[in-house]
């Protein structure tokens, strides 16, 4: 498409290079700011530059942080011998959204996957081995994609700390809450059945 | 959804304002732009702030431009008697691309959309029939979508227009070319067999 200002074009090209968004979108995008009050712009500024200048990964854990340390790992109050390994920074949201954990995270930051050229250096696990080597550690959770590439992750990692004198678990594969049997696809219902638990024991929270 | 980070919730924030994207595809852009060369980031907030303050609109046909009259406007090989009124910015950019057409433009903003709450005062309809009374205007090319508000808007700048000496032309609604007969509304088909034109006419490019 041909654009009649070099402004425009410039913004729509910024835009359409977010993940999932075309031209057309990004067009869509630039003029409905434009149209704003210039408030509304200033703001977005503002928030990109913070995004830039005082976001950062944590030196731990490799989560998002305004600080050297995130909030999560500085926190006493957390189990810091109970590790929950996760694929992305989202998951660790998602995680602390249930309320049920305590420990601390460690962020992978994506998962092997050979066709998308992503290997196990591309991945923060030597720092997860270090961490376990050299703190006290009693528990890693694997807590991946219950993908090809989340279940190649997780044995990959489970080798790798096998040697350590720790526990290794994984989340539990299963039917979701709510999901009826009959709609279950055959995989998941083999796993959940010879991974079934003490019926008092599923009824805990 | 509970964010660790003040600033990533503001960033979230300003991605979701923009039409059609919500708070996990906001999250999604902020988290890709973190994960990008601190660069990509800076020249985002450059396009931002030149879009902020230097585009600006025409005075003299509300397109969207780098200076006060636009380019469009301001070129005299144009023909300034035809007029072409359109929805919006990025119906010029459609029709310029088509070739077709030499004269100028006239961007009312929108449509007349009572249920929106938008009505004939809310739009650039006054600047037209200013522009047809003291101008040398001989055509105004309603091209306006072919939708409800779209044909109730058209029928508005019409019955204002109506009493000025010039011609008022609409596009040609009918069959979109490379489109067969069977699968076309009868709506369409009616109007493409009750405006048929000379077969030579129809030929032309």
């Amino acid at each position: 498409m041909e654009y009649s200002s070099k402004i425009l074009e410039q913004a729509v090209e910024s835009f359409s290079a977010l993940p999932g968004v075309g031209k057309k979108t990004a067009l869509r995008h630039v003029l409905h700011l434009i149209k704003q009050d210039p408030k509304i712009i200033e703001g977005f500024i503002h928030s990109l530059d913070k995004l830039r200048t005082e976001l950062r990964f944590c030196t731990k854990c490799h989560n998002i942080s305004e600080t050297e340390v995130c909030a999560i790992c500085s926190n006493p109050a957390r189990d810091h011998s109970t590790i929950c390994l996760v694929q992305d920074f989202r998951d660790i949201l998602a995680v602390e959204n249930t309320g049920q954990f305590k420990g601390i995270y460690h962020v992978l930051g994506g998962l092997i996957s050979p066709l998308d050229g992503i290997g196990p250096n591309d991945l923060n696990i030597q720092s997860l081995v270090d961490k376990v080597n050299n703190a006290t550690v009693k528990e890693v959770i694997l807590a991946l994609n219950a993908t090809m590439e989340g279940e190649t992750t997780s044995f990959f990692v489970f080798k790798k700390l096998n040697s350590f004198p720790i526990v290794m678990s994984a989340i539990a594969r299963g039917i979701a809450v709510g999901d009826e049997l009959e709609y279950t696809d055959e995989v998941t219902l083999a796993r959940s059945i010879s991974n079934r638990v003490p019926f008092n024991d599923s009824l805990k929270k």
